[in-house]
Formats: C-alpha cells, structure tokens, sequence
C-alpha cells in the first residue's frame, strides 16, 4: 500500500538506495550506518532515516543497516520481486538499444515482446524478442497482459498511441518520447525520461566549476 | 560561480524549472507565483522561494515571477547561453538515437562530431553530423577542445575510453554506459544517466496504487 505522505523526492532516491546497496554487497559489505551511506550517497544521515522511516524500521540501534538484507527490503518496495511485465512499443535506434542493452530482468521486468510499423523492423529479433507488426498489439495485449509499455516512439503519435494503449488496459508508461504524455483515465503513470534535465545539470556543473580551482 | 552552499538537490531541480517555465512562456503565461508554479510542479511555494534565493532575488513582492525573465535568468545559470561543445563517442543503437533526436542546440550545445570504431558506422552520417575512426580523436579535440564528450560505448570499454579523454582535456562526460567512472584528475564531472532508477520508480508506482482506489 502506499502511505499518502510519501513524496515522490523520497520514491525517487528508493532506486539510489536500491543502487548503492547493491553495489556495497557486490563489495561485500555487510553492515553500514545511516552516516556512512549518506556519506557515499551525499544524502544526510537524518534524510536517510527519515526516508526509512516512511516503510517501517530497517535499522538497528548502534548497528546500523544489515546491506543484504536492506538492499532486498528495498527491492520489495519498488516491486522488483514482482515480476513486471513489458513491452517495447517502437524499435527504432532507442528502442533498439534498451531491448539490446537494458537489464530489464535485473529490475524485475520481463519483456513480453516489441511492436513497430516499420515492415523494415517488423521479423527482425532484437536479443531475442521478435518485433511484431502494430496491428497485433490488441491481440497480444488481450492475451497478455502487461504493466509496462516502453514508449520509444515518434513525438507526433505519442499521446494517440498512449491512448490506444490505455484504452487496451495498459496503465504503465516508460515514456521516451520527450512529450508530455497525460490521460484522464484514472490510474494511469507515465514516468518520463528528460534526457535534457541530466544534460542542463552537467552544463551547470562545467559551467560552474567549484571554488576551490577559481582560487587555487 | 558555484557558491559552496548550492546542494545537488537544488541544482537538479534547475533544469527542470527551466522546462516548466519554458512550457508556460510556449502556453503564453506571463507571470506565475511561486504557488502555482509549485502546483504545477509538486514542489511547496517555500522550497521554490529557497531554491531561487541561491542566485539572487528573481521575484517581486505581490507579483510573483515574470516566466520569460526567470526562464532566461535559468538558462542563463544553467549555462545554455555559453555555446558549449561537445563529441559523441560510440555511434551504436544508442548514439545514433542521440544523434538522431536529442535536441542538443536548444540545450545550448553544438555537435561537433562523432566517433565510432566500427567499420560499418565510420563515414556515414547521423544528421549531418559525419561518424569519424576513434584514432582520429586525438587531433580533433587538440583542434577543437570540446566541454563534454557523451559516451555511448559498451562497458567494457568505458573507464578506459573515459581515462583516454580526460588525458586529452576532456572535463565533461554524459555518460550512459552505466558503469560509475571515476577519476583522479581535479575537476573532472561525470554526469551518469541511470535508466533503471526511473523504471524502478515506475515500478514502485504500479506496485503501490493509491491508496483511493484500493478502497473505493
């Protein structure tokens, strides 16, 4: 269930715990304390334990966080354990890439297939996933079912796209597409990727270099 | 310059008071307070206050914010007027897309070329933008110092392609490799995008409905 008064600062820094810890168990780090993960993460250690806070109590006092067992309670959360099921919607170069390189499995995805209009596309496998003609989508979705549709598809069928897509029950959007997308039917996430926003924060940062090499 | 006291936090929120301002001044709104705005954004009236009091005062008493202004004292801060430069490094599925889609000029960067290893790619090109052999990049960035290099290769490669550059001068990579580079030399920012965090977020969204619609 989800607490009313989660915020979505605090649902979006879950995947960065989630990140961190497993790479401080692929390290082999056991135990870690509220102050030297924020010190890794540049996240206070009351924002930490404050953030834990929302889902229960992980920690222990004078202990610290158990990184395996954090690492997995927080996998739970974000639904990794629940077996998501997905398809990639347009297998152009993007949608090419994420089927090729996205470790859809690791986050607890299973692609269930890929859709294109392009008869150049259409046939072609993409590690292993056939990418099959739009028409079938209705079809597919009626027998499968799924919680997620990648959208990586052209900015001008964007939102008509996304409204066949709910219209067919799909009330999960990965959306790549750089359009806002929005529907009134209830229910409906759309988490958007801004490229751009990843971008500006880099031009800022070699825009403002830090003090300290201003004056050395 | 960077004020000591500026948290990533704050910074990662530019950009995206940047797109919002943007997509109000394309809607015609002229002026916005800082509830509206916060509104729009899901982010309180205070912390928009407090975000904007580290660069000065933008708004007036009883007015509220003028869109155009603000947005352009942003993009100003955030850099997009600076005409930054920048290569594509790795011109696979992903490049190509980047090269194909990314709107670079509007966030304030030129392309000034890209470079691949791959026989197959090397001598064509991806909007205008002509696919050059990885040994001819020493010359080019000696010609031409570039702000940011966006790598597009495969992991393997990553940290070493990464070490390679910055000997060359290279300070800015936006980097999708996933693989967390790291470096030495001073001054060097390294700007990763994380697919995964944002679908994890997804996730979590599709596995946690609000709580209205559990209990209707």
């Amino acid at each position: 269930m989800r607490k009313e008064n989660i915020s979505d600062a605090v649902i979006r820094r879950l995947p960065r715990y989630y990140r961190q810890l497993s790479e401080m168990y692929a390290r082999g780090v056991v135990r870690v304390s509220s102050r030297s993960l924020g010190v890794e993460m540049g996240i206070t250690a009351s924002q930490i334990r404050q953030d834990f806070s929302c889902f229960g109590e992980f920690g222990q006092q004078g202990y610290g966080y158990h990184v395996d067992e954090l690492r997995r309670e927080i996998g739970h959360i974000l639904g990794i354990d629940q077996d998501h099921r997905l398809i990639v919607v347009g297998v152009g170069h993007l949608g090419h890439a994420l089927l090729q390189n996205f470790p859809f499995a690791r986050t607890g995805f299973s692609v269930q297939g890929a859709f294109d209009v392009s008869p150049t596309v259409i046939g072609t496998a993409v590690n292993g996933v056939e990418v099959r003609p739009m028409e079938e989508i209705e079809a597919s979705l009626r027998d499968q079912p799924v919680d997620v549709v990648v959208l990586t598809i052209p900015q001008f069928v964007a939102q008509q796209t996304a409204d066949r897509l709910i219209a067919l029950g799909v009330r999960g959007f990965w959306n790549f597409t750089n359009v806002e997308l929005s529907s009134a039917v209830p229910g409906v996430e759309f988490e958007n990727i801004h490229f751009a926003d990843s971008l500006l924060t880099l031009s800022y940062r070699i825009a403002h270099p830090p003090i300290k090499e201003e004056n050395p």
